[in-house]
C-alpha cells in the first residue's frame, strides 16, 4: 500500500555546502534501505568529471573555456563566504576535526550503499561533456522523460 | 491506483540558468502527458513580466526602484560566472550552435504543451505588480493554500 | 486513502528572501490543517540562532570565527541585490506598508500554527551549536534517516 522508499536528487549546483547536502541526505538515506537516484546537471557536472581540476573538457572552443571556467571538484566554492576557496577548505579540516564525514567519503559511501548516479543528456549537449569525462559510477545519460520515470512515486528534490 | 502524474515547481529564481531548468523539465513533463503547474514567485517574475527589460513597474516608488533594479527577462543573470550579462548570451549561442532549444523556445514549447502558469499573490502584493504587468499565459493570481490544493498529490520542486 | 496533508521543507539557506519563502509556505500550508516540518541546516542557523546579531558560538575558535562570519537572523542577506545589508530593511519597510505579515510576524504565526521546529545534527556538529544556541521552538536535534521517516508519505522541498 505504501510507496517504496525512494528519493531522487536533482543535483543542479556545483557549491561545496550543497554537494554535501546532496552527498549527506544520500548516503543517509541509501543507508535506511531507500532507492536513492542522483541526477547530475549542469554546475553540478564538477561533482562528478572525473578531472578533479580545472579542465577544458567539452566539444568546441566555447564549450572548453566554459568548462574551464566552471571549474572542476577541486573549484567547487561554498555558496556564501567562500574567501577565494578558503572556506570549503576550513569546512573539510571542521568536519575532519569533530570525525564527520568528509565529502569524499560521503560520496564513497553513496556509492558503496548504491545510489544510482545519472547525468543529464542536455546539459551534456549544451556544454559538449562526453561520458568519458565522467567518473565511472555515473550509469546512464538521462532525458527529463526518462528521469521522471525513474523518479515517479518518491521523493523529488532540486538542489540549486 | 497510482498518483496523477503530476508535478508543480515554484520558480522562486530569477537566474537564466534556472529559469532553463524549470523549462526544460517543465516542457518535458508535460509532453509525457504530466499535468505541469509552475507557480513564479519573487524573483521569477522576471521570467514572466511583459516588458522585457529593465522597468519601473510596481505601485509607489520604492516597489518601482526595486522592480527596476530587479531586472527583466533581458537581464535574466547567470548564477554563477555571470561576465556582466556575457554568459547568458554566450549559453544561448552554445544551445543553438547544438540545436538544442533556447529558453524562449523552452518556454514556447511549454505554453503549447499546456503547461499552466501562476503568480505568487504576496509576491505581487509586496512588489506592487499587476496582473496586466505579465505575459498572458498566467492564468491566475495564488495564495500558498490555492497552490498547495492545485499541486496536492503530484511531486512540489522549489528552484531557487 | 490519500496521503496525510503533510509538508516538509528543509532550510538551508540563510537568505532574507528565501526564510520569508519557507515561513510563508510553512504558516499557509499550516492554516489550512497540514502537518508542516521544517528543518534548519547550515546557513539555515542563522534563522533559528537565538542571539539575533552576530556572534562567536560553536565550539573551537575555527568555529566561532565561521559562526560569526555567517552572522545572525539581524544579518540574513538577500540573495540577490543586497546594498550592503539594505534590501532586507527595504523588504520589510514594503512589506508593512503593504500590510503583508513581516519576516518576525511569519515566524510567530507558524510557531502559533504549530509548525514542527526541528535542527539538522551534522551541521551541529560541525559549527560545534549546541541546542541553547537556538530559540526555544527548535524540538529536536535529527539526523537523515529520522527526518526521512518524519517527512514520509507528504511532500520534501528543499530550500537552497
Amino acid at each position: 500500500m505504501e510507496d517504496k522508499k525512494k528519493i531522487s536528487i536533482v543535483c543542479f549546483s556545483g557549491d561545496f555546502d550543497k554537494a554535501i547536502a546532496v552527498f549527506t541526505i544520500a548516503s543517509g538515506a541509501a543507508a535506511v534501505g531507500y532507492e536513492v537516484n542522483l541526477f547530475f546537471t549542469f554546475w553540478g557536472f564538477n561533482i562528478i568529471k572525473k578531472k578533479k581540476g580545472r579542465s577544458f573538457v567539452g566539444k568546441g572552443i566555447l564549450a572548453r573555456v566554459f568548462n574551464f571556467l566552471m571549474g572542476g571538484f577541486k573549484n567547487l566554492p561554498l555558496s556564501r563566504l567562500n574567501f577565494g576557496g578558503i572556506s570549503p577548505k576550513l569546512m573539510t579540516y571542521m568536519m575532519k576535526k569533530r570525525n564527520v564525514a568528509t565529502l569524499n567519503e560521503l560520496i564513497q559511501a553513496s556509492i558503496d550503499l548504491g545510489v544510482n548516479f545519472y547525468a543529464c543528456e542536455m546539459s551534456m549537449i549544451i556544454l559538449g561533456t562526453k561520458l568519458t569525462d565522467f567518473i565511472p559510477q555515473i550509469k546512464e545519460v538521462l532525458g527529463v522523460a526518462k528521469f521522471l520515470e525513474i523518479a515517479r512515486g518518491g521523493e523529488i528534490i532540486f538542489i540549486s
